[in-house]
């Protein structure tokens, strides 16, 4: 018998995710049945797109339950096996509970190899974010040498490769971020052109029209809100908008409508085009074979937050709806 | 000499297009230069898209000029060449000004064959505007059997040929029109599954829900505003929008905002595409191909309004703009 924590959603919030939402619990898990696995967790990933999943809106992923863990992106070791496909010992990856220890069938779970990178990184430049910022890149915004790409959310798991990515298809790329350290990094590490603080700048039409001065060609859309009003308004004929998340918009009780003038989505030949990327799974292959290569190359910068134990997650989970992390935030559970 | 009637741009219409907008100008038309050829007008074609062109928007085309012809798709007859490509008693299609003759230099006019369709048909079922719906059904909405199709101005030029091409692809094919003979013709003739009557039917989100309790899959956009909010409201997972047009908000001066809860394009994987269907002239075989072999085994219907007489034109427009006409509305000038 093994005793796990856990941190069970407490309540739905309304607007901000407030601490009350969140309950850890110590809980003795049951004996394994024929087929499980028991999984104890070394890291564990926290996103926005976590955030729906707390209310009742109809999304893409079914809510949270009410009193059962969240569960996000882990890696993990299996520490005890009934099923045949795993053993003790071996390091996997794939949805687990906010949990010490999770009870699992195996389904979807990918077993690592160990060495070359840091664990924490199949949770990140090589994992779910990336693959979703390769995805938008390659498939909708689709730069060419030339174009000027925006990149909201710069410096967040997603939005990193994805600066990354149009910058070496030869586009000119500009982002914002929340930080002046972050635009400070993007700049100089991860290769934008330019990168401004969305907190201090409050024009935002000026300071896009400054910086991309040839009007925008794709957007990959992380925030929503004002912020895209003010990329649309600069979309470029035949633009292209990657709708990965709308984070400013998420703690919203009133979101915001879309943007005004939508009539220039047919003057200027415009393609929005949401996605997500648990759709794509087909293109894994070809996402790890482009990325992982830039990454061993040493081509593919990234950057990380590690929050050490558990406990810290819904404490780090709040700070990144209000943008606090710097790059892929990952708790250190183990 | 020959004496041209014409109708030019008097003023910019602010808000509704106005009678006092156009001015009938006698002009006697200068001697043909070398490459000229004078073309009488038979047909004129009026469509919304030249609402946008009044004004100065920034738009897809450059607007009229201020005491100029305003211009249209035209079919003519050559009465006099001095271009060696045209002949007198040719007849061609092309843009010609919106008055009894046009002075040309032959660019972009296409000869027509005499016979078999009547000449009208080039500037409808034959034309560009089954053109553009053939393109946005075939390219963005892409119906698949069982899926449903919406279909805004459901009996206008284009509208009625992108109703009948989804319901030959086995959609459910639902639309909206302005007028009970519109949409009684709609479902008896164009085979529309439901077609319901925007003018009475003041709650759009219920008789959608009523009329596509599936949802919907494919949106072909030519209205806009709030009848667009209700469907995109209703569109289903990896729904499609084939923006076209978007005849409620060009006479608007302060136009609608996209729809609220944008974020849904992310949730429903939605894609959102502009198009123009001069952009996309290099399939124009293939529409000919599709099209003109539905139009001859009699598999698509189509409805025009004649107009007598370029004097009726401004007066035809203005009711265009309004939904007056049925079907595709043309001048037959000559």
């Amino acid at each position: 018998m093994t005793d796990a924590i856990q941190i069970v959603l407490a309540k739905r919030p309304e607007g901000d995710v407030t601490a009350d939402c969140f309950r850890e619990e110590t809980v003795t898990l049951p004996a394994l049945a024929d087929g499980q696995l028991l999984v104890r967790q070394l890291f564990l990933s926290l996103d926005p797109y976590m955030r729906p999943r707390m209310t009742e809106l109809r999304s893409y992923v079914p809510p949270f339950n009410l009193d059962q863990p969240l569960t996000g992106g882990s890696v993990g070791e299996v520490v005890e096996s009934r099923n045949p496909k795993f053993a003790r010992g071996d390091l996997v990856m794939g949805l687990l509970n906010w949990a010490t220890h999770t009870v699992h069938d195996g389904k979807g779970l990918r077993k690592l190899e160990a060495g070359g990178v840091p664990l924490s990184a199949h949770l990140g430049v090589l994992g779910m974010p990336s693959f979703t910022a390769w995805y938008g890149i390659r498939h909708i915004c689709k730069p060419k040498a030339g174009e000027t790409v925006f990149v909201s959310a710069a410096t967040g798991a997603v939005g990193q490769v994805a600066g990354q990515l149009a910058r070496l298809s030869g586009a000119r790329v500009v982002g914002c971020a929340g930080e002046e350290d972050k635009c400070a990094w993007a700049v100089r590490e991860a290769g934008y052109d330019a990168c401004f603080n969305h907190r201090t700048e409050r024009d935002y039409g000026a300071v896009l029209d400054k910086l991309c001065p040839k009007g925008i060609d794709a957007d990959f859309e992380n925030v929503g809100g004002k912020l895209f009003h003010a990329v649309f308004e600069r979309l470029n004929n035949f633009g292209r908008v990657a709708f990965c998340g709308a984070i400013s918009e998420y703690q919203d009780t009133d979101p915001m409508a879309g943007p005004p003038k939508m009539f220039s989505i047919v003057q200027k030949r415009l393609t929005l085009q949401g996605f997500i990327v648990s759709d794509h799974v087909a293109l894994m292959g070809d996402f790890v074979n482009e990325v992982g290569g830039l990454v061993r190359d040493g081509k593919l910068k990234s950057r990380e937050t590690l929050v050490d134990g558990l406990g810290k997650a819904p404490e780090a989970f709040m700070g990144l709806l209000k943008g606090q992390n710097f790059g892929k935030l990952v708790v250190k559970v183990g």
